[in-house]
């Protein structure tokens, strides 16, 4: 006989990220209380657990005690805006529709989920910088890359700086001068890179600049 | 600037469900156990609260004493397996890839699902009912539509018996005794309606008999 998976006609898509975006909204049987930049947050230990395998760690494993009920949790460098879009993430697997995600808030996304291991946010957001990269933002997103080690960020922003227009573009975007200190070996890697062929021998002078 | 919600190429799926399933399956941070025909069942407060109105009043409302970590939570009138199927799609919006969900299954988890308000999972059985009427389950599935009140379920089995074969064949039926004993009146209402039109009068000494 046939069998179904909820793809009969006249049944409605999946409702379970609605309910669990109402969850996180109604804070029903919320178990933990997290301080971000200054507001409190409250969740779900499960629900944490189940989406990111840090949170499962601090929450479940060896470090459980420093976060059972006996208080709020501090996170520590990061902007609460910034932690309830990956709360609502987590629970909803969507960013919030009154969120403008643009790469700024990509670049903060992609760090938070990177930190936490919400795995397909940080496709989400990796994905976005890579298909948005112009000159304003690619020594920023640049820094990002090497600093928190997204190598197909860094991969897209190095093929995008193989011009000597984009590159001179780039060396007077705001982001340059964070880019050339925080991350000087990647400029030295962007020099080789644009070494002509027949000076390859150079790259290596380069790199011990 | 063009925002995102997931959508981007190179971005898989979501796997909210599968993260959920992962959690009823590996029990973490589970705070319920219920004991339904014999087995025992782990399951989270706050999902099932987040998944079904009546969990929610049961485990959060007035009735939060009686649920509480105290001990388990007994469910009576149920077999471990539909119970099992039931949680399974509160927490993955599916049913167990293992599950036959055949007419039978259906109706069993469609009462399952209307005693907890699992509305989807009502409509995904409903529907497969509708799906499948035939003269062996037509009495069965009219005599659970007209208990539990499904009237788009009691609409389409009076349809498939508005024809004097499928009628006969039901007669002859393992569920025609059930549907008798449990539901006299709907088999009025079946009488009532095949009555030719000039006769639409004895309708009302069809319904008194």
């Amino acid at each position: 006989m046939k069998e179904i998976r909820g793809e009969e006609a006249r049944v409605p898509p999946s409702d379970l990220d609605r309910h669990l975006g109402d969850l996180l909204k109604n804070k029903d049987a919320a178990d933990l209380i997290f301080q971000v930049g200054g507001q409190s947050f409250s969740a779900h230990r499960c629900v944490l657990a189940a989406r990111s395998s840090v949170f499962k760690a601090e929450l479940l494993g060896a470090m459980k005690e420093s976060s059972s009920a006996a208080g709020p949790i501090k996170i520590c460098d990061m902007e609460a805006h910034v932690f309830n879009s990956l709360l609502h993430f987590m629970y909803t697997d969507s960013v919030p529709l009154t969120l403008k995600l643009d790469v700024v808030m990509a670049g903060h996304l992609l760090v938070a989920a990177d930190r936490y291991n919400v795995v397909r946010l940080k496709q989400i957001c990796e994905e976005k910088l890579c298909a948005h990269i112009d000159s304003n933002m690619v020594a920023t997103s640049l820094a990002l890359a090497e600093q928190h080690g997204f190598p197909r960020l860094k991969e897209a922003c190095l093929q995008f700086l193989d011009s000597p227009s984009n590159f001179k573009a780039m060396m007077a975007s705001d982001g340059y001068e964070h880019l050339t200190s925080s991350c000087p070996s990647v400029l030295k890697e962007l020099i080789a890179r644009i070494l002509p062929a027949e000076w390859s021998v150079a790259k290596e002078v380069v790199m011990k600049m």
